[in-house]
């Protein structure tokens, strides 16, 4: 499997894709700059003017919740109707789902419009499938794993999503198959916004795999989880966690990557 | 006291505590770090709509003037109304104070709602207090420390908050007490943002200490002039520095702490 | 002429000019941070209330399109007809030229009110200008740099703008002449808004030469390609040489910048 995932980070630096995010203003920099480390091309935009035009010329559409208000919430939508129209893949980072009633609202909306790949970490998960699961599990019941992945599989079911449940070990799901990585560094969640992060480098995966949004998470998360490993060894703190994270991205090798892979399916 | 300072890094440390910004969009990535790096965690939100609820669930608000128009002044003044319904402590940090007339007439607004602290450079204290002081002292006069005491000793009695005036000495001024912090460097005033990092701190502190905002503001000022002095020795510039500071605020131990701290009281 | 461009450097730091900036919210940081490390003083306000008051008190003023608005796009109108009712210079960042027909609808706009200095890309300067070409050349006909210095030159004789495309070789373009610096690296196309970095240290080089707009953007794309090439030497990928890149800004010496400019008129 490790050689397939490589194929698809040496696809991403060949084919340079066009990713489009609608994110948050705090990591707007560093999820950007992680889309050019790995060979990316990040655009940003968000007038509603000008939404249809410029999802239509890229590869792939992301959608990040963190900072939302009613403007960006018309943008997503906007932008989410022509990248379906188009067949364009796009991906949703319920970024604090659960929190507010607002911000729940917004991402049933969302749903209802299937993401190509939704992720996030276990407790955005549960919160996201909370209703759609039945009454007896409730969100604030407990947050082990097991129970992300039962909701994880919902959201699956209804939307048809590929769900990526982020954590100490990632978990991908599909409707007929499930991937673990054991990759990645405790110290990564104290550097803001790696999980936007991931879901930002899935955007690009998914540009050159539009037909394969499992292979696209799968191989996104495997680079995240070995390039943070590669980078926190240099590392004495979250300030220099993400600068060498950036680095490792765009100098990672196969054989690094090969060693260090946890993976199972 | 440094004892008790350092018991209260530790205590932010352990307690992890949530800690909402409504902060301005040069600084949102760089305060985020901040706030992780010495153990809180950072809310961002904005939406009019989850500004209530947003505000029930953390420790303190922290008030950022930076990038204000009236959508982020209506989003402020929500939060803080629910902050001080459910006796929250609020931070707020005038950027630019004196530059607009838009601007004053904002603040003039917020002082009325009584923030629990206020931490600004010496100009912005000035202009701040100058309403609120006589006419035969004004702004434009001189920008000595000792003028910025006065108009802190202003607001602290018309408004009730904890002012703390950094620089080279950072001075906090309480009702009946006053302690001066002499840590720092000259090299901080070029990574952007040290100031509101400063308050963003002060927020995480304030979060473990609701009813001592005058230990925490003095607690988070001695964490950030010590934590840069740290940086500074393994800085070449204000680039390194931007990291250095947070992998120290992020390893910084007691005994560098002891050792390198200049408070007086 | 390294003589020259060195003592614009030097200007800089000693004037420390004030230069505001309505930019994008992907580069605010960055910018804010390499502007402080050449000496400058940034200020990113856009509030409609206070965009006459706070361009009256700078030296100039950083138009950057990247992630407009129609609120953003009339702050820009706003401080643009205050900088040019006081004779206050300013640039302008069409960034994403020609990617949609409200993009450049907007740029239209900009465009007649004649920006002191224009600074894109090859693909951002063709499409600028291509509305205002013989329609027998089209924006997507070809991309070679002869044909953007003729873009170039349309746009200087219709609005009296220096236009600088950069690249490569960064090709500076007014009335009666040309200049071309081959200073830079490839890896700076890997960390996000360097082009927009160097749009805004035009804006602080031009602040300290209102009279000679050419010469502020020549010391300004020299300053940028010299000290990304010292940068990249201490660099092993994208995210040091964002650090290192601030760094060098603030430590390069005359004799490193001598030794490497490559300028010829």
């Amino acid at each position: 499997m490790q050689e397939q995932l490589w194929k698809s980070i040496v696809l991403v630096r060949d084919k340079s894709p066009l990713v489009q995010s609608i994110t948050n203003y705090v990591v707007m920099n560093s999820t950007a700059n992680a889309l050019l480390a790995v060979g990316a091309s990040p655009i940003m935009a968000h007038a509603h003017e000008e939404m249809k035009d410029m999802v239509s010329i890229v590869g792939a559409l992301v959608i990040n919740m963190g900072t939302l208000d009613d403007y960006w919430v018309k943008s997503m939508h906007l932008a989410i109707a022509q990248a379906n129209a188009l067949h364009i893949p796009w991906v949703l980072d319920p970024v604090g789902a659960g929190a507010t009633p607002y911000r729940n609202e917004v991402l049933e909306g969302l749903l209802q419009l299937r993401p190509t790949i939704i992720r996030g970490n276990a407790s955005e998960i549960l919160a996201l499938a909370s209703k759609h699961t039945t009454p007896t599990k409730g969100v604030d019941s407990t947050h082990r794993s097991t129970e992300a992945v039962d909701a994880a599989l919902t959201l699956n079911q209804h939307f048809g999503s590929v769900v990526c449940i982020s954590g100490a070990t990632d978990i991908i799901v599909n409707k007929d198959s499930m991937v673990k990585l054991s990759n990645g560094h405790p110290m990564m969640a104290r550097v803001t916004g790696m999980g936007c992060t991931a879901t930002a480098l899935t955007g690009a995966f998914v540009a050159v795999h539009p037909g394969d949004p499992m292979k696209a998470t799968v191989a996104a998360m495997a680079l995240m989880g070995v390039a943070g490993e590669l980078a926190v060894r240099r590392s004495t703190g979250p300030g220099s966690l993400q600068v060498n994270f950036l680095d490792s991205l765009y100098t990672i090798r196969e054989t690094e990557f090969a060693e260090r892979l946890k993976v199972s399916a």
